[in-house]
């Protein structure tokens, strides 16, 4: 079967942490926000279906998934990237939305007032916002990330890498991306060895130096503005 | 086995939508936070666990869930209150964490720029905020809820009941509480019959007319600021 990962063009943005679980596992998938008219698409196929909110989503035969931790949970538990037992399981899950969490947070940053106007609408507020998203909350998040880590091993969850480290891994790229002062400062050996380990894996190393993969840019959640980096 | 829901006391919050399924199902619960000691007991359990990164989370034996939605989806599984079928299941599940991320937003609109500090110090911003909320954010979300019910029949996921409405009739009410001036201009007639379908159930009615359902306050995620309403 045919995996459909539906998400906007241009931007990594939600769409690439299900697609880091796809790539990881090699799994035959269709990006289909990327094809010609793959935006006509995946609004066709949005209004047909009625369940997702917003993209990404992913169809997988009957069953289609809307939201970035669930989609990446079903992905996990069906190509063999997530722990099996209920314990590991409900513990990936958990902290995988405590990751869409902190990307929600992330976003905030650049857009605190309404995601319906620009950044530049909105930039004193932006600025207030972003302070306390460096101040406190990277590293509360992270923090808790670390922990887990002391306490579990070498991953997040269970015994193996699984889906959500793959999703450490692109938090940690993204806030790098846009908030590389703030955290050069964050003390995080576990999860950076985490990440290190999670960019070497064969088949993600080869997605990571490909075309697939989009640079981060500024249309996307995680967003570069100096001002914003304190 | 015994539930264990952890969450603050003294407002409905987040842990109200767990606490909704467990009383609807009937199921045997501890509601520890509102124990005696119940937030020393809580803090010792997530320094033990590490999982959880905030309330509200479940200990169900050897599982420990954190997250709304998760804890929601969840208790639906095992207590039947979810859709069987993985496309129902996962259908139940996106929905639930789209309703998660109006709760954050309708939060956000009295804490826009940093959930650190009290509502009195970001007044001008929320009013911003909550404007955008009301006029764009409400709408576009519960015409979502509505147009699902038009689609799949008197229930949003699945042919019964499921937790997902359970956590419908929450947003309503929160919503009703904090914008009430907003809220009575939406045409949402087949979400406010699933609301009333869902107060009638005999566990929930009842559960609702006990001193166990606390009133919505200004400590809580939906609250009435008058001036937040337009």
């Amino acid at each position: 079967m045919q995996y459909e990962l539906y998400y906007w063009p241009g931007i990594q943005g939600r769409g690439e942490f299900p697609r880091l679980v796809l790539e990881d596992a090699g799994a035959d998938y269709a990006d289909v926000g990327r094809d010609k008219d793959g935006i006509a698409k995946m609004q066709a196929v949005m209004a047909e279906l009625g369940v997702p909110f917003a993209p990404p989503f992913l169809r997988a035969g009957d069953v289609v998934v809307g939201q970035t931790a669930a989609i990446t949970s079903f992905l996990g538990d069906r190509l063999g990237l997530a722990p099996r037992d209920d314990g590991g399981r409900f513990a990936a899950l958990t902290i995988a939305l405590t990751i869409a969490d902190l990307v929600d947070e992330a976003h905030d940053t650049h857009h605190p007032i309404t995601g319906g106007e620009a950044y530049e609408t909105q930039k004193p507020e932006a600025k207030l916002r972003a302070a306390g998203f460096r101040d406190r909350r990277i590293p509360k998040f992270l923090g808790y990330l670390e922990n887990l880590l002391a306490k579990n091993g070498q991953v997040l969850a269970g015994n193996e890498i699984s889906y959500v480290d793959l999703s450490a891994f692109q938090i940690i790229e993204g806030l790098r991306y846009a908030f590389p002062k703030a955290m050069a400062k964050q003390k995080i050996p576990k999860l950076l060895a985490l990440r290190d380990t999670v960019a070497a894996r064969p088949r993600l190393a080869a997605y990571l130096a490909s075309k697939r993969r989009l640079p981060f840019n500024e249309h996307g959640i995680f967003r570069h503005y100096p001002e914003l980096d304190g």
